[in-house]
């Protein structure tokens, strides 16, 4: 079974045509006849079922057959990760974080950054992509880059945390970590946070957390903590 | 600092001279000078500390200063993964669980594997770049390619567990872990292991498991297995 995904679905939604580049997808690449089940969602906690009633690879039309409203989880991840040098090791983080689960994702910009932009539409291509993938119903929200700088003046709630590999005290991440709470966790560039930047996060309530004994890349320490806070959440 | 494996390094190594490749991408890619310090390891749980005393840039010798032997750790991963259609989906599982802590590999061929070969020298190359990258002393072992069922007879030790998707009972891996033990895991193909596959394997003592509530890729599902069974361990 496939999943669709289209951002203006609705509990009303009874009828739907997809646009032509998905038409021809569907019917052309994926061969699908009329009759043929698929299932949809809007990224926003509905799954639709649906049963396509005209095959037209310009214009394939669907009729919605029931609905199911998925509720969010009690917890909420919210990764602040700095782009990796290389982009696919960024798309990767966002592919995996998306498929073990995360709610928001902000690149941010820090002083050992190498890399200062981010390519939006791709990152939400693979986003959209990996939520259709592993068939969930929440799509996460990618957040323009911003500088950590300006991340940490914007109040976040819950539990804070900043990953590094610096000589100075850290915490086990998921010995802090606690069930339903929203969670953030900033991870940095390759090269690390600068004791400044650290520092301010502490300030800003930022508890210092490690991810084990390994010296882990970005992409990697990022897939890592949020394998960790799904597994501190579920069950 | 840097990491330079090589296989044939021993405590007894006083001096070291890197072959034409090496020295050449160490002096004229690296830049390194007579006098700098470097680190090496035998992947076997050595490390050495260097310094460069001939900056040629095809036979660049190093002097050994000291050791440091690095204990194994008390349990002991297999990862028993079948391949990906994609080989970079592999690889990139490599990489991430070399760097996370894994100990053996084997990928298996199950009924549903679309993709029959593997590039080992390609994935040799990952797993110790991935060992550099994360300074670690220890060098996974990658075993050629069998099929689940020759796996299967053979004996392993300590717990076993068979990841799967489909709707028969499982336990959460989290809940089935313990520390300091040897422990083995199946995961399976893109379309998972058949129902037949799960129940010989379940007859051979694996115990089914999931990976938490979404659907997971392959080499997803094997980081998240790689990353709770490191989470079990550390502390």
């Amino acid at each position: 079974m496939q999943l669709f995904y289209n951002p203006g679905l609705a509990e009303e939604t009874k009828e739907f045509t997809f646009d032509s580049a998905e038409s021809k997808h569907m019917i052309k690449v994926l061969r699908k006849k009329v009759g043929d089940a698929l299932q949809m969602t809007n990224g926003k906690g509905l799954f639709l079922f649906a049963t396509i009633t005209d095959n037209n690879p310009k214009a394939c039309t669907v009729e919605i057959t029931d609905y199911k409203k998925i509720y969010p989880t009690k917890h909420r991840l919210h990764m602040v990760v700095a782009p990796t040098k290389m982009n696919d090791r960024y798309e990767w983080f966002l592919e995996k974080a998306t498929e073990i689960g995360v709610h928001e994702i902000t690149p941010v910009l820090c002083e050992r950054s190498e890399r200062k932009s981010i390519k939006m539409e791709r990152f939400q291509k693979v986003i959209q992509s990996a939520m259709k993938q592993s068939f969930q119903a929440y799509l996460p929200i990618i957040n323009p880059i911003i500088t950590l700088t300006e991340f940490l003046d914007q109040p976040q709630q819950g539990l804070l945390f900043i990953a590094h590999c610096e000589d100075m005290e850290r915490f086990e991440l998921k010995r802090k970590l606690a069930p339903d709470r929203p969670t953030t966790i900033l991870i940095g560039p390759e090269g690390d946070f600068t004791k400044t930047e650290i520092k301010m996060a502490e300030e800003k309530g930022y508890v210092p957390v490690s991810m084990g004994k390994t010296r882990l890349r970005t992409e990697t320490a990022a897939i890592v903590a949020c394998s960790t806070v799904a597994l501190t959440n579920n069950g």
